[in-house]
């Protein structure tokens, strides 16, 4: 019920306020640059497709279905979700073939049940015995072979078994398989490229999760178990792997938009960057060299992704209304609802004469969590002065 | 139109899902101890009795129109608002007398407008000649003497007039009074207490914050103009401050729920904390001490406030599902829907044996942040088993 009543809500808003210059948009808010983003895509896909994987694009970071739209053919594309509520999303949307890539908790089994059941091909994670008992039991209390990938470690980062426990990794294989639910492969997601400070590093790391992956497949096959899923990525790892025998997909979900940390890693360029918080000028504090403007952590996240990378954006880097940086402005410090620009510490660049009243854009941090703090994305083409269409996103769980 | 259909909403929701115990929530969401809050909120209000100056509750922190009406008296209270939103939205709960405590731009005074002529006492803050006269020259045309505070700057932190530039301050009170809006007073706020190191400093600070103000109203009577309103505030300043002569309004919007950075500042203590992630554990990395639950940054915000504080908490501080914390174990990490649990560094405490599938609590760094991040509050009673309500909120601009 409350789907249907969203999208009704959307579309009644799709017709409202296109065509407008961004002048007349309320501040702060969400610019999406549709060009930007369509080239990000074409990118990776023509990337992937010349190393002959797939690609699952990780709908996280939008979570909109006008973008998915863009990024995905439906209804045969594939997706990764992050939570049941983008599985539900996007599968009325009629994005059918989704991984919830986040381990499974037991609390949650009845509603993939009900996804499931509703007709979408959704399938979850576990790492552990426990949770793949609780997988099973549900397959066999729902007569639904409910499939899973199990995760593998790769990196060290965060949750997947480990690459030497072999043993852990059959046993999982076999609650699910032997228990009523389905092996459908193995995941991985290396998460600790985001440290990486060089090309050849992050190349590194795509070889490396690769290699987990690919090993992982093969004890489970050497046990006995299926594997016809191999699923690895992250957006750096997709960007810079050479080589990707024995991979049958790759996730990412950052390249659709970029953002200032993925630019601080190599993986693309300032240009590349499709999203920027439009701000207004609310006043200045001359003898600081400050520029206080209404878009604070509300708008841009309290992400400081950047902090540890050798060139601290701050809260995000400013640009012009059309969305050419400034040289050296960024947002030292934010409160709730107001941010301060300043000219980069140690920098020689001088601070822009912009009175009150003007708009800049910010480029963020860290895109996923930037357009998690809005409801929508006001959509504009390549000369950026003009509102295209405004499209809506979704949150929560 | 926007705001009827969500409140029909709310209602609709209001009547679902109350009564059962916690166990049978989803995770991640956001627990609310409603006896803390009220004991919280008692407390404070007291405290401005005793020193004869009431509270403008800010409501920038819970964004729920069920917490606004257990803080304010409706309809004759007042409050204060971070966006223009929620002045829409807390106007129309018929919370009437509201400041909306951001520095205005020019592109917001049309929706002020709006909002003044729905009946709505909304006044706004500038501190620049060209803010005032922008709004002066909005007061004229809409034949509405729109209130106006002026922001000074107690602190250095943020925005507002320095106390040593008389000559702007008084011209921006005349832009205002003499240009066709009102001048309805001073109004500063001490953020720099935040970064306070004892309870003698932020009893400073408070000082300091009055003494500014009242200096500022002082400066402007002196050059003939009207200063009805003296205002200060935040949670810390308000609950140390031990004079306020000059005062006439205490703003504060943390205390309501309170967080582990106001606890770092010795302002409340973990008990008091009424605001909690419920989170289950998704499995173990045994072999480095690590516990994985189900949430990440999405649910608890990427605030890191208590980093800079002696006693640094991660993301937060998790608990039982009761909300008793357990020692030293906090979230060290997190990825967008998941986070890690580990025993804090340096100390000599165990590790919980947790099992899949279990529930934690996790106390947040920074309330207004973390509530942001969620559509509602599950609302928990002093036994914190059982759900006695659902909350909505709301956000955007």
């Amino acid at each position: 019920v409350n789907i249907r009543k969203e999208r009704e809500q959307w579309h009644m808003e799709h017709l409202v306020d296109t065509g407008r210059p961004i002048e007349q948009l309320e501040t702060p808010c969400l610019l999406l640059d549709e060009s930007r983003m369509m080239r990000n895509v074409t990118g990776l896909k023509q990337r992937l497709e010349s190393l002959g994987v797939p690609l699952r694009p990780h709908l996280k970071t939008a979570k909109s279905i006008d973008v998915a739209r863009r990024v995905i053919n439906v209804p045969t594309g594939s997706a990764t979700v992050s939570t049941l509520k983008e599985a539900e999303e996007f599968g009325a949307a009629g994005i059918c073939d989704l991984l919830y890539a986040v381990g499974i908790t037991p609390n949650k089994l009845d509603r993939v049940a009900a996804i499931r059941s509703s007709g979408i091909n959704l399938s979850i994670v576990v790492d552990s015995p426990e949770g793949a008992r609780a997988v099973a039991a549900k397959a066999l209390a729902t007569r639904d072979r409910i499939p899973a990938l199990i995760e593998v470690d790769s990196d060290g980062h965060r949750a997947g078994i480990p690459i030497d426990d072999v043993q852990r990794l059959v046993a999982v294989g076999r609650a699910l398989q032997d228990g009523g639910a389905e092996l459908r492969g193995i995941m991985t997601h290396a998460g600790g490229s985001y440290d990486c400070c060089s090309a050849a590093q992050i190349e590194a790391f795509a070889e490396q999760e690769r290699a987990v992956a690919v090993q992982s497949a093969a004890a489970l096959r050497q046990a006995g178990l299926p594997v016809p899923v191999v699923s690895v990525g992250s957006t750096p790892t997709a960007f810079f792997a050479r080589d990707l025998t024995g991979v049958t997909e790759v996730r990412a979900g950052t390249f659709v938009f970029f953002d200032l940390f993925m630019a601080g890693l190599g993986v693309c360029t300032h240009d590349d960057i499709a999203l920027s918080v439009l701000a207004t000028v609310v006043s200045h504090q001359r003898a600081k060299g400050w520029i206080l403007v209404d878009a604070g952590w509300m708008a841009l996240s309290r992400d400081r992704g950047t902090a540890k990378q050798s060139l601290d954006q701050g809260y995000g880097l400013a640009c012009d209304s059309l969305g050419r940086p400034y040289q050296d402005l960024i947002m030292i410090e934010t409160s709730q609802e107001q941010g301060i620009l300043a000219i980069r510490p140690g920098s020689n660049a001088s601070l822009p004469e912009l009175p009150v009243g003007a708009l800049v854009r910010i480029l963020p941090n860290h895109a996923c969590a930037t357009s998690a703090q809005h409801d929508r994305y006001d959509v504009i083409g390549p000369d950026s002065n003009r509102v295209l269409a405004q499209w809506q996103t979704f949150r929560g769980w």
